[in-house]
Formats: C-alpha cells, structure tokens, sequence
C-alpha cells in the first residue's frame, strides 16, 4: 500500500472537512470531540427539515445506527440519498446489526437504498453482513472472529464499496486488496463508543482525503496509536477516554512511525 | 445480611451481564460507560421496534425516566412487560418523580404496568412514591430525608420488591429488612447522573446475581466505595467523574472491606 | 458598568437557580455538569407534557437549538412562552443559525413567539440574525467578525432583550452599551459544547441574579476564566473539559480579579 500516513494527517487538518453525523445518542458527544481532535469539524443533526440543507455543505456523512427509531432512519435515508447525489462521502457504520430484526432491517434498507461508499463495523457485525449468525451481542461483538479477513474482502466486492472490520486486529479492504492493522490497546474494549469514535475519525479522513481505503486505513490507524499513547498516561477507562482525546489531538509525524499495518 | 462482596463482584465480572438502557439522553454516555466499568456489558435502544429483540437477550433492563416523551414511555412498558415474561429482571429508576404530573403519571403507569423487581430513587422520589409530597426539586431530592428507612420498607411491603432510596445515607429494603448504607463521598453530589449510574451498576449486579436485596445492597456499596476512592485522587467534579470510572473498574476485593452496611 | 464579579458569583452559589433546559443531545450532559459547577441545579425535559410543570418552577430557561426536531421545537415554544408568563428568564442559544432554512426558521420563531430575555451565539450566528450571511459553517463560526460589537448592539436594541456574541473575544450589549470581553483560551475552541456550556452559566446567572447585561457579562467572564486555569492544568481537549469543571467549581474571587472587561 502506498502510503504516507503524516500527508494523510496534514491532510484533515488543513482541510478540516466538516463531517455531518446522524448517530446515536449514547456516544455522540464522544463522536463530536474525536472528530474536532482528529483535525475535523462535527456537526449532529437528524430532524428531515434540517439534514438536506446541513449534508450539502458537508465533507462527509456519517450514519451510525447505535440507537435507532423511525424519524431518525427516515433522516438516515435521506441525508444518505442526499450525500450520494452530491458526491458527499457517506460512511456507515451498522452499530448492532445482527442484534434484533429492527437493525437487520435498517441495516439492509441503508446498504440498498444508500449505497455508502464505507461501512466500518466490529467483527461480529461485518460478519454478520457477510451472513454469518451469531456474532453480536448487544452492540458488542460475541468474541474474536477469525475469518474477519476474507469477511471485508468479500464484502467490499459484493457491494462495490470500501469495507472495515474492528477488533484485536483490524481489516480494511477495498475489494481487491485487503490490509491488516495491528495497532491500538486493550482499553479500548473498556470505553463505550470506541467503535463509533473511529467511524468518526473515517468520516474525517475521508472527508479530507478520499472515500478510499488508503483513507480508511489511515483514520484507523492514527486512532489506534493515539490510544496506544493514551493507554500509557492513564489509570483506567475513565482517564483513557480523557488522554485519548488528547493523544489525538497532540498525535504528531513520530507518532505514525509507529504504524503496523500489512497487506495480506 | 449474609453477603460477601467479593463473590457478589467476581459474579458480574464474570457473567459479564447485558444491560438493556432505556434512559434519558442527558447521562447515558456515563451509564453505559459504569456498567462496562462495573462489569457488564450495556446496551440502550428505545424504539418500540427493537426494544423486545434487544431485551429478550439482555440478563437485566434499567428503566430509568429522566427524559421522557410518549414515544419512549410506550417502548418503556412495552420492554418492561416483556422482560417480566421472559423473566429478566427490571429495576426502575423514576428520575423526577413528584416533580410534574407527566413524571408522576408514568412513574404510575411503569409501576403498576410493568412491576419492577427493582425500584431505585432519590430519597425525594422514594418519598413521593410513599405519598409524601415535597421533596423533589427538578430532578434532584430537596433535602435529606428522615423517613428513607421507613419508606423504603413500606413501599417493599406494598409493591412486593426490593426499594432503595439514596441520599447522605442510602436505605434498601426487600420488605422484610432495611439495610442501612453509609458508604459515599460528598463529590458524587457535585456530578450529574451519579443516581442514575447507580441504577446501572444495580442493573448489573441484580443481572448477574440475582433480583435481590444482595444484589442491590453490593451495587451501592461498590459504586460508593469506588466513589471514595476516586474522591482521593481527583480535584473537582470533572477529574472526579473520570475516576470515578477508573476507580469502578479497579475495585478490588480490598477496597470491600471498606463497606459499612448495617441492618436496621 | 458597575459590576461585582464576586457578588454575582456568590448569588448563584447561594441561590442554586434550577435551570431548566431544552437542548441538543450532543453537548446536554456538559451542559448539566457544568450548570451544577457554577453553582445551580440543571433539569433536562423536553416532552411537551412534561415542560410547563417544569418551567415553572425553574428560576430560567434555556433554549439551545443544537439539534432539533418538530417536537422538540413545539416543546420549546410551549415551555418559552409560559416562562415568558410566569416571569422565568428565557436564555436562547441559536446554535447553527444561519448554516439551514430549518435552524433560520426555528430561531425567527423563538425569537418572534417567545422573545427571550436574553440571546447568545456565537459570532457567525449573531450575525445571520443581524442579516450577514456566510458567518456560519455547520454549527461553527466561520471565522472571526470584526463587527461582534456592532452586531450585538444592533440586535438588542432591535429585539429589546439583552445580546451576547462569543468569539476570539466577547460582546454583550443591553442596547444602550456595549461590553468587551477579553478572557478565555485557546483550547475553547477545541471541545464541542463550549458555546453551549456558556449559555448553561448564563442561565444560572441570570436565574440567579436576574435578566440583564451584568450577569450575562459575569457569567461568560467565570466561565472564561475557568476555562483559562483548566487550560494551565490540562494536557488537550480531553483533560481540559474534565478540568473545565473542576476550575469553575472551584472558582475563587480571587481568580476573579483576572477579569479584562471593558465597556466600548
């Protein structure tokens, strides 16, 4: 993979993509401070009155579908529909599909009806997608999936779109290659929303630089080493969500070198 | 009271219980970040279309009233009567009960609607419920209550579960005893949401443990030990409430010796 | 202007205004923490059922139009419009003003159905409503605004209510003088919600010390002095908002004297 992980940081930060969020309100204030730390600029808003008008101007819409109910997911389709006919970016992130019927169905109504150019899930829930049962437990994924590789490669193809699996290890593929990153730290598990924070964080890089892997893998990559970082300076979850907005915000060029990232 | 909170701990760390959250939009990132903290694994969704999915694969649902609207309020009885004949364990949280005549409504129709196994208040909430009148002030109790001994038990008896009513001094009872809790620290007034992160964590323990009044006595012992552990080490209420995590998460058997729990 | 900063302080830490809020789920949980920082009791009810009972035993209201939708909106008319009757000071924040035709219509019928006591956005937003276009990128300023002192002044002799203008520095203006001010930091900028955070101490001032320029101007003067002390402790965005907190709860008169006000 070519890449330069410091052209793709400069990249949001002097960009500063403004990123429209329709998410979930359990993790969205942790979604709108990654997504300032991270060099972007959030903005939240769901009512159908307001999403045509706010996706226009965006860089990047991001839908999450943590929680869910039907004037949110009447929004969601739109602002989607939307960004799509405006070449806005939209990145998806089907927060406990394979969960309940509701999120399945939403789930597929969204991938159908929008097309995202991303879909960033945990491991359980791109398997899911690939029609694999039994790896979701309420939005957490059931455990380690080893075939998460093959899962985004399969995915991305079937639907023309860059896919990203999360867990120990990460997996990114844009249909032709797949890349495995291997950064980030145990705590994360341990802080509700770090799954959306890096749908976020997507939301900028791709915002900034692209809707394409190189984009993807960079966002998750740089959020992966700043909780790394921030992992360091604290004392449990509670100080780790605190550092880790820090960490992202301070992450610096020789930060990147720490990169592990591997084309399989 | 025949408990030891070791064993009490170790069973929600190693249940790792599914807490269904349908709470207010004002303090659910700090809920579900406790209950993770706490040892279970927390899930919010709200719609009537998912609801019944989610809770029938939760191990406990927290019903807690801070925000309301009708459409939440039918997902709440909807959740509530289905986590009843599944047999998940419910504990209610009636945030701002006394309060207004809509808070006071719905804390009735969830009462007699749903039979929480579990009622968690304020000692101005509890007191409303017993039909004392007076004692809440937004969302908050007015002042410190006497009487929370004898409320609790009375509305135990009445209902047929188990009550806590938290203050200066918290009181649990199953209708046959109160237990009196004295463990806490000044700081968890100072924060918002402290209340309702309790409910959480007790929607864990009662999760994992059991819908009893061991169940939620452990509960509030823990996040109140955890409290005065992160009051040491923080310097206000916003270093406080990240250690507060922090102090949740690291809770060991040593700090239990600490509980000071007294039947009354 | 004949101001005692510590006066003012001390009225809302004896007072405890309930501070009734309508606002956005993005940023609502700082809001309520750091409404109980500065000294009042926040409650957080949007339900059209639930607001009249509400506001009218809060001593303010605050209005933020963050996120919106239909019914949150009728709530706020509704709860607006009975504060207005009942003498309760109605604080509104027109967040994203100018950025959609739906965030332009929702202010101009706040503005013309309730008549808030008081208005304060940020510099782009203040002036969309003075009729400058382009000051507003999603719910940003786009940039600093040479004419803030002008603006507010305009504005509040136009609506009869008191303006505030927030920015690299600050103007408020009664509509007969305008004020200057000169504290605050860097790092402001860098956390989501700390536009929203000031109209929340606002309300508590103005709950507390009544509807004019004097608590408005103390209200943004403590919070940007705290803001300024955090950022001395604080190692980023993360650690600063944990330490916003602690630095306006622990807010001393003697900190006060840093004050740079100036009347233009």
């Amino acid at each position: 993979m070519d890449l330069d992980l410091s052209v793709q940081l400069e990249g949001v930060r002097s960009k500063h993509p403004l990123v429209h969020h329709i998410t979930n309100y359990v993790t969205v204030n942790d979604c709108a401070n990654i997504c300032i730390c991270a060099g972007g600029s959030p903005v939240m808003t769901d009512a159908l009155e307001d999403v045509v008008d706010m996706v226009c101007i965006a860089n990047a819409l991001v839908i999450n579908m943590g929680t869910l109910n039907p004037r949110t997911v009447d929004a969601m389709l739109l602002a989607g529909r939307t960004a799509k006919k405006k070449g806005v970016t939209v990145i998806f992130d089907p927060v406990g599909a394979g969960a309940t019927a509701y999120r399945n169905t939403v789930a597929d109504a969204i991938i159908r009806g929008v097309k995202p150019d991303i879909i960033k899930g945990n491991d359980g829930e791109i398997a899911y997608l690939m029609g694999v049962e039994g790896g979701v437990r309420g939005v957490d994924s059931a455990g380690p999936t080893e075939d998460s590789g093959d899962h985004v490669l399969s995915l991305a193809k079937k639907l023309g779109c860059v896919v990203a699996s999360t867990g120990k290890v990460d997996h990114v593929s844009d249909g032709k290659n797949v890349y495995e990153l291997s950064n980030g730290c145990g705590m994360q598990g341990n802080v509700s929303g770090t799954g959306c924070m890096v749908s976020s964080v997507v939301g900028c890089y791709a915002g900034a630089n692209g809707a394409n892997a190189e984009s993807v893998v960079s966002a998750i990559t740089a959020f992966n080493i700043a909780a790394e970082n921030a992992e360091k300076v604290s004392k449990g979850p509670g100080t780790f969500k605190a550092s880790l907005m820090d960490c992202m915000f301070g992450l610096k060029d020789s930060d990147l070198t720490k990169a592990k990232i591997r084309t399989l």
